[in-house]
């Protein structure tokens, strides 16, 4: 059977020079980086380059802003958490956005129990934050904005430059979501002025349980791991020493191809984005036309369900979501979505469609013809469908 | 030049099994275990192949009571903070030892600026806590009791089954970090009690940056990390699933091979005890002749530093540590070896040795032979010895 992966939102497939760098690290049996001798000393060194190679791919001042993470969902964490509980002192409030991952609604859910507010925004119906929101919202007890770069169910981007100048502007810590876009797109913490942004490893076809959390220089933020001096005492831990070399030779290679990986990603987005109408009808594209990630398309499509889109899709090899593979198991439709103002009969029937440098032509023609059948087959079983245009 | 690892207790190597397991693992390229087609369920498949033998290790009575994590330090922030946070209602009192590791201590810290009230415990002369003194200590305010099961500077083993029937007859959950003894040692969670145990992949020859917390079902503990809806609710974020993969297959390896292995690094701890005095004189052994870990030796040597023992038997090609290796940079004694009524100069000539699976009897030669060369020298230069023995 043909395997195509659609998901690469996801997993992505590790590149082949990730493997062999992971391979390399495994076999070369490191020693404890914070250890003195020089099986320790060897250790140090591998780790620095990750974090120098890190540092690189999003322009950081310094290789020592760069704290690594076991993860997008950690990386999250630490800033909203630590940011919160560091300047408790100064207020407790927050401002975020409707539309973001589970790892910001859910912190900042455990903040709020413990007596922070927060101000969650309203997007608009192409799933943009409004940045005279946020300047609206703010006020003296405000310590943290976090809104994310990438929405991993529609791939709309937000106006992060703005809203950072916004936040520095009144002082006010700025923390990105952009688990899903570093490595995609160019991001250069420097110009667009953001505080904090967490990302991960897997993104750029590095390991997943990896990531990174940048941290300007100067941000109040407590450390989430609290032990060992490791992470320049930022987090503790041993390190996850194999996942960091993959995801500092991983970050070396997405900005060494950064330009030829867009314009693929691109051309394949563009190709499935025109040829989507000869094969259905009856569909809402939820992703931004101009602001959006260029690896990823959410189409809703009406009268049947993205499960089981998915699942039929599978039985020809292919492999699609629909929805964050973290809410997976979740009944309820995507909040996401909800917030764009689909209906929840067409949020269900969401299809999130996201490229990858391994994708071919030939996949995207594959793809569009196993569509075509699974959704002819849903709708002549779906009462929605009957309803509107009557049984046969 | 030789090179041999008396440092295990810092790092250790990854046995070829697990370098297999893991080396596969990366040329698979298993997909998301959440996500919901056949290459998600494939990668969920070996997730909880990797579950089941680290349940198995501990003797846990279901698999789901396990939870991977970013390693030791991860876990024992979830295990600390999670029930402090999630008990809080009951009351705001912890009890812990004063020879725990900086995850604990760290941990503690940062909940009593948040209003808990903490009682640390005095160890006696040989580094154990008197269960009587934490069944004095607990009130109906305790919600926690966090004592460890190995120390990782002496190895000293503390009664935790006997603790851990104090907390149960009071209903007052306990956590044990076992980091240094799992794998090592047989541990058993149902017959010891214990509602929450802290391990690391590395002490039993996995993978840094993975290791497991267990938490008896029923136990009331919050998230650390929060986000989506992975390891049964307990702990968000994409898997770092390679390292897992590791974990497990170490995990197997440690409980298949334990008496084996006990035995060897039991007979070499012996020699070591045994030929020490001919090679040098005047020097505390920390360790607990019966209650402690079979792999590791604390020695403080008389007049001399434990940092200047360590980067002299580096030139001869040995790796051994002065310290937890979490600690390094820290100028200060050890809080551990102090707690113990060790003087600072003594304190300070602390030597860590420790042994694995892949050490010989040739190797305990060779660093003894070094050893006694290192403390010659030291002790020439040394202005305590002059001062004892005079100049000449």
């Amino acid at each position: 059977m043909t395997s195509i992966n659609f998901d690469h939102i996801s997993a992505n497939p590790l590149l082949p020079e990730v493997k062999e760098a992971m391979i390399a690290a495994i076999n070369h049996d490191y020693h404890n980086p914070s250890s003195q001798h020089r099986a320790g000393e060897q250790a140090a060194e591998a780790l620095e380059r990750a974090r120098e190679s890190v540092a690189k791919l999003i322009n950081a001042a310094m290789p020592k802003e760069i704290v690594f993470t076991s993860g997008g969902t950690e990386s999250i964490n630490h800033a909203i958490k630590g940011v919160a509980l560091a300047n408790a002192e100064k207020g407790k409030h927050i401002i975020t956005s409707n539309i973001e991952h589970n790892a910001v609604i859910r912190s900042l859910r455990r903040l709020k129990s413990a007596g922070f507010n927060v101000t969650s925004l309203s997007v608009d119906g192409t799933g943009r934050v409004n940045p005279q929101d946020i300047a609206d919202a703010l006020s003296d007890e405000t310590v943290l904005v976090s809104i994310m770069h990438a929405n991993n169910e529609t791939g709309t981007l937000q106006p992060v430059e703005e809203i950072a100048q916004i936040c520095r502007d009144r002082k006010v810590i700025f923390h990105t979501d952009a688990v899903d876009s570093v490595g995609v797109l160019p991001f250069d913490v420097q110009k667009t002025g953001v505080d904090l942004l967490s990302f991960a490893s897997n993104t750029f076809y590095g390991p997943t349980g990896v990531g990174g959390l940048y941290i300007r220089r100067g941000t109040r933020v407590f450390p989430l791991l609290d032990g060992g001096v490791q992470e320049n005492n930022k987090r503790a831990g041993t390190e996850n020493l194999i996942g960091i070399i993959g995801m500092g030779k991983a970050a070396e290679l997405a900005r060494r191809d950064m330009d030829s990986n867009l314009a693929h990603v691109r051309r394949l987005k563009e190709k499935f984005l025109e040829e989507l109408p000869h094969y259905i009808d009856e569909y809402i594209i939820n992703t931004h036309g101009q602001h959006s990630l260029p690896n990823l398309v959410s189409v809703s499509i009406k009268y049947i369900e993205g499960e089981s889109v998915v699942l039929m899709l599978d039985d020809d090899g292919i492999s699609a979501s629909t929805r964050s593979a973290c809410a997976t198991g979740s009944l309820r439709a995507s909040h996401v979505l909800l917030s764009l103002g689909l209906s929840h009969a067409d949020a269900q029937g969401t299809l999130v469609v996201s490229f990858g440098v391994d994708n071919t032509d030939e996949d995207i023609t594959a793809f569009l013809a196993s569509l075509k059948n699974v959704v002819n087959t849903l709708r002549e079983i779906s009462p929605l469908y009957k309803k509107t245009y009557g049984a046969n």
